[in-house]
């Protein structure tokens, strides 16, 4: 098969991105896949119901499922540990192979555990949600959460491939799907304002699930991505752009308490915070963060933070890995398809915004 | 400061190891290291009590000291969980610096929390036992023990510079330091006939810990040891043979029970079942086997498993990490200074071994 997009990665070796729709329910095995003499399949129960024949029916080696809990409070210490003693009892070998059947809780625990068992096995993502075949399963970037914090413990670990069928989209909640479309939107806000445009005129379609307009938005997100972590893959520049929305974002998922509001949910909030941010600054006009706050809304999602104390959230944000030297960073939009890193943000400036989406306070 | 070796990876970068008695109570801060604004410095009570204040002062920015259990039990997923919620409760970020000061344990456990900790942050290692100095703290290998094996989880993760004070080699107990004498014998066994011959003819000053003998030792095997790992970094073939008498004292150590054997004292007589198993095969001569014991013995290593059950040490093995395909492979020796890797060994040759070293049989 022929990757979609293909990761360049800086070592010299790539991370392709298979995308096809009906990808998983093809009748062919994927002997082109390297599996090695087995694999351990991780997913949840919600996505073995629809998708784990499918999955297991495509390795002609033996297949190992193991489920983890479904949602959030299952990416932790405890789950890894967990999925680590399963792997062992099942006496699986430095040349098995990790295949990640799921969304972003199932894509970063299984790619953890993938990075750090026996110090490192092969891994397969195979990601089933918006949000995973945008985002979370291409990169590397695999982790769990601490209680007090996302994403705290984690590690950078490439898949040896990446296999998205976006005919699973179609098994969506509304709310599930339209989360994804946050880190869609946020692609076309940092670096493609065509995409932007694009996504502004075909709403509908989008929304419909149409498979074009799946195909199209999916690949486009993917070739974004790779572009900018083949630049810088442990995120010490560049890579840095893709956290927009997220440093308010993470801050808002912590304090809400995980599961209260979706992770796309939380970006697309920052998203518009982050947007005010830097309009206050004068970085951009209010326009952008108009067309901004437009197109989540026409999208169905949120655009303000839910009642929680901003207080916390505040202190909260200080607690991000991307905090340097005690200082927050953030990403802030300049124009459509353009945005600036910071860490020159005032604290009056970041509190004046702050309160201004204090819903206490309105 | 120039190092005294550095392991060039295969991704352009150095890893220099620096080896001075007397480092750690030079008057003189070490502004040559790269450290960021701050440093969590990982150990135990035992080795804070001797070189905590002493490290301490070398750094002239803020160090955060945790502190952990002493003793292999302690190189545990729970002790890795302790350690992050520390870190994440001191608010530290990426730009934060992760010393390693102590045997082993320290050194794997506080290595994989670096590599993990907020996906990776900056380490250094500082052994303070021999085991550490010559083996361990050198090359990127990091881990956390399971209760089904020694290792299991970890990862790469190579440290920023190693820093080696052999003066606190004085500090040991003998059972601590000759321990470590089993590795470097090792790698006389393995690559270097003449260092084995050298270790051979100097034993008393090696045992009296004569300055020069220690610095001697310590140099000799970690040039050996980064060679190795700068041909393979990820255990892919020739590091390989750094595994020799692991297979047969991994197991040992696990079916004992962490603690009863040092893990050096369970790769000496890991080393002379090896060499009788290679013996048995006909790769090696009875002689080689004789002068490895013998040099072991000279040291005060064991050189026979405690009364343990070998069924269990039989089955143990093939939960190593280093398994593949359902075959054990083994290190085997065929000369001094020369081993061969082999997944060729039949079960009836491996039985009769173990049979062999059964005390209760005896």
């Amino acid at each position: 098969m022929i990757p979609a997009v293909s990761l360049q990665l800086p070592n010299g070796q790539q991370s392709p991105i298979y995308i096809e729709n009906g990808l998983l329910s093809g009748p062919e095995p994927w002997t082109w896949l390297d599996t090695g003499p087995e694999v351990a399949l991780i997913t949840n129960a919600t996505v073995a119901e629809l998708f784990g024949e499918q999955a297991e029916s495509q390795f002609s080696v033996p297949v190992h499922t193991i489920q983890i809990g479904d949602g959030e409070a299952f990416k932790s210490l405890e789950t890894y540990g967990q999925v680590m003693s399963e792997l062992i009892a099942k006496k699986l070998h430095r040349d098995t192979t990790i295949i990640a059947l799921g969304g972003g809780v199932v894509g970063d625990l299984a790619g953890f555990v993938a990075a750090t068992f026996l110090r490192g096995v092969r891994l397969y993502q195979i990601p089933t949600t918006l949000l995973a075949q945008v985002d979370s399963a291409v990169g590397g970037k695999t982790a769990v959460n601490h209680q007090d914090g996302k994403n705290l413990i984690g590690a950078f670990y490439q898949p040896h491939a990446t296999l998205i069928d976006t005919a699973t989209l179609a098994t969506l909640s509304d709310r599930i799907f339209v989360e994804g479309l946050a880190e869609v939107i946020k692609y076309g806000v940092i670096v493609d304002r065509g995409f932007f445009e694009w996504l502004e005129s075909n709403t509908k379609p989008v929304l419909n699930r149409e498979p074009d307009a799946l195909d199209f938005i999916v690949r486009r997100s993917c070739e974004i991505k790779a572009e900018v972590v083949a630049k810088d893959e442990r995120e010490q520049g560049l890579r840095a752009i893709l956290n927009y929305g997220h440093t308010f974002g993470h801050a808002l998922e912590t304090v809400s308490g995980y599961g209260t509001l979706l992770h796309g949910e939380a970006v697309a909030i920052g998203m518009v915070m982050a947007a005010r941010l830097g309009e206050c600054l004068g970085w951009c006009n209010q326009d952008t963060t108009t067309r901004i706050r437009g197109l989540l809304t026409a999208f169905g999602l949120p655009t303000k933070p839910p009642a929680v104390d901003l207080d916390a959230v505040h202190a909260s944000m200080y607690l991000d890995k991307k905090v340097a030297g005690g200082k927050l960073r953030f990403i802030l939009p300049s124009a459509i398809g353009e945005v600036k890193v910071t860490d020159k943000v005032t604290e009056s400036a970041l509190k004046a915004t702050l309160a201004e989406f204090d819903s206490a306070a309105a």
